[in-house]
């Protein structure tokens, strides 16, 4: 069996239209690194990302100095959110901006929100989101007076729409949820759960960190109010990258975000008195935008948009799927659990396995070259980055695995 | 007298105890820059600072990949906002992180300050402030219904103590001022009036941006509350690159500051319910940690920290010496003032100069290869930067400046 399974992933190998982009990411000696699966965490670096940071440190951080702000450095947090939306998010441009970090964006997009909407007194969010959307809100209720109400969700389960309709309500000012939970990788059902939160009135705001990049996203036909998510997962930025913010067209006007800097203002260079926002996203900004951290996304938008999300998707899914058929025929018998789940259509970019006493197997992981996420109490996450894993390498990362269950005297 | 100064050029770098420390930076070819007069706005990079990001890109990043953030990342918010405090702001360890915007940094502190202080309604600051601190503080003082107290400030001069005096009393919950002002480079006397302002109670909060890096700061020994700061200018640390946030070891407990994300969470990778802040400086961090943007700043406390602030200063009062004697001999004839301290207690590290239709000056500048900073309505900054900035060079930038007043039909 483990014959026909190393056939198979080679056989995918051959078969994947995207296993040329591998060869462009840096790749460390294979001693060291045997198997990568953490993509959904921190993306790998490409060789053109290490040239283009190089040549901008050299020639125009370097050699254009202060002139390189005049000459293209300020339209970079417009300019990059508008390739990240056409390449990742579906979002026509003006929309979107890179700038500051995700939590960052989260707490000046929800306050945003929460300011628009003065007559309703609660925001709905699920106690699976990611541990700092639940604490950003957390803070913005008690400064805001606002009441946080929480579906209680499954960690192996997703948000049901009934869920968030037995919620929402003429109080609701706001829905914070996750379009890939962290932990499960469900994928949520973002056009119907818009439409829920929508008919009673709500803002909805999504947290992509975990999907763009990797799962098709369509903010503008899907009716996303809001959205905020990095770039160091999927979109291979780098650890700490700059983070990216939407807000429907519709709404830009409307909502004034709370952090109102010299680079959101009308007039930047003007430096007169008084705040008097931006037009357009550019008001989504407030300091100073980090470029040398946007200079990756480059590269990487390069890559994403000659590819095309779809074809990313297309070889995630048989990834993943690759990842469920070794669980089940190699890890089941050890009692691993997937608590992921299996319909590709409700499954985001990774698989979260479980089992008592993962933790202790993340060392002798990683002593082995292979590296996945671990996420308390006891789940391993397996992230195959599309763009840059491939089907063998998914292959050895369980092979060692399923050897240290083999070896596990519980 | 032309050759006078220029032997004099020639004997301050031969006597320059900096001088070599200019050759660690990446220098454009001659023909593209003669003079760069702008490092109050942005330093220049370090060849070491090229080498270490594409070290760390290929190594870190693309090699040790997630395990970056085990294996050290995540100490570098407070390990290099220590190594800050001990090179450029008299800090004792544990009050300084390097983290968001300066712009995000003085909201969160500035919150943080307000906050604390509920029974106290005003904030203190000057017209004369750098635009995005008065913009931030307008926004806070809307949302929580906070007066603006304005001190006039002439712009060419600086914030005088008796000033402060006037205004400060028991209903001043914060007073935030610029230790070097953006425009005219005067020196504010931090320790006396922080002694105006604990007086009347309140807290008080420093932007070092024009300072730290160029002037020698005692934040410990000068009972500063709070400061913040960027990286950019005379830190080196590239366009856009991650500011920094002081908060005084007996405050920590007490301020909390409204962005509670993970990063600030006492326990990070528990990623359970309800946000606890970290225990002292670790809990004004809020989002992952820029640290790709981070890796310049080694570099940079590298050589500031051989170096010494106390020769950087040293050398700067006679780089803007020299500018005021060059301006004196050769600008003012053709009416350009000095608008900045000629008093070397009171001079930050740059000066600026003014006349009318110094606007026009700024294109033939840039074509000749001289880049001071222009500052509407009418000044031109010169900011030499000690560590990467010679005499000759100044005498170059100032030659042409004069060669084009000589030119002007005015």
């Amino acid at each position: 069996m483990t014959d026909e399974l190393l056939a198979r992933a080679a056989a995918l190998d051959a078969a994947d239209p995207l296993a040329g982009q591998r060869e462009q990411f840096i790749t460390p000696p294979p001693a060291e690194l045997l198997s990568y699966l953490d993509g959904n965490s921190l993306g790998r670096p490409l060789e053109a990302t290490a040239r283009l940071v190089d040549e901008f440190i050299r020639e125009q951080w370097g050699g254009r100095l202060i002139r390189g702000w005049d000459e293209g450095w300020m339209d970079w947090p417009v300019l990059l959110g508008d390739r990240l939306g056409a390449a990742a998010l579906g979002a026509a441009a003006g929309q979107t901006v890179v700038a500051d970090s995700t939590t960052v964006l989260i707490y000046k997009l929800a306050r945003a929100a929460a300011d628009a909407r003065p007559d309703r007194r609660t925001v709905v969010l699920d106690t699976d989101n990611f541990p700092t959307d639940r604490y950003v809100l957390e803070g913005i209720a008690a400064e805001r007076g606002l009441r946080l109400v929480w579906i209680e969700t499954d960690p192996s389960a997703g948000i049901d729409p009934a869920q968030v309709a037995e919620v929402v309500d003429a109080d609701t000012a706001l829905v914070l949820f996750s379009h890939v939970a962290y932990r499960s990788g469900w994928l949520a059902d973002i056009a119907e759960i818009n439409r829920v939160a929508h008919a009673a009135g709500a803002l909805t705001m999504w947290d992509l960190c975990h999907s763009a990049g990797s799962v098709p996203i369509q903010l503008d036909e899907w009716g996303v109010d809001l959205a905020v998510g990095c770039t160091y997962k999927y979109l291979n930025g780098g650890p700490g990258a700059p983070a990216f913010a939407y807000v429907r067209r519709e709404l830009l006007g409307e909502l004034r975000q709370p952090i109102q800097g010299w680079m959101g203002h009308r007039a930047v260079f003007e430096m007169g008195p008084g705040y008097q926002p931006a037009e357009g996203a550019r008001a989504l900004l407030s300091g100073t935008p980090p470029i040398l951290a946007m200079v990756p996304l480059h590269a990487n938008l390069d890559m994403l948009a000659a590819v095309g999300i779809e074809a990313v998707r297309a070889k995630s899914l048989l990834l993943t799927g690759f990842v469920l058929d070794l669980a089940d025929e190699w890890l089941a018998p050890y009692g691993v659990e997937v608590t992921s789940p299996r319909d590709p259509s409700r499954r985001g970019g990774h698989v979260t396995l479980r089992r008592d006493g993962f933790k202790s197997f993340l060392t002798p992981l990683w002593d082995n070259g292979v590296i996945p996420d671990y996420r308390r109490p006891d789940g391993l996450r397996i992230g195959p980055a599309p763009l840059s894993t491939s089907f063998s390498e998914v292959y050895q990362g369980l092979r060692v695995l399923r050897e240290l269950l083999e070896k596990d005297p519980r």
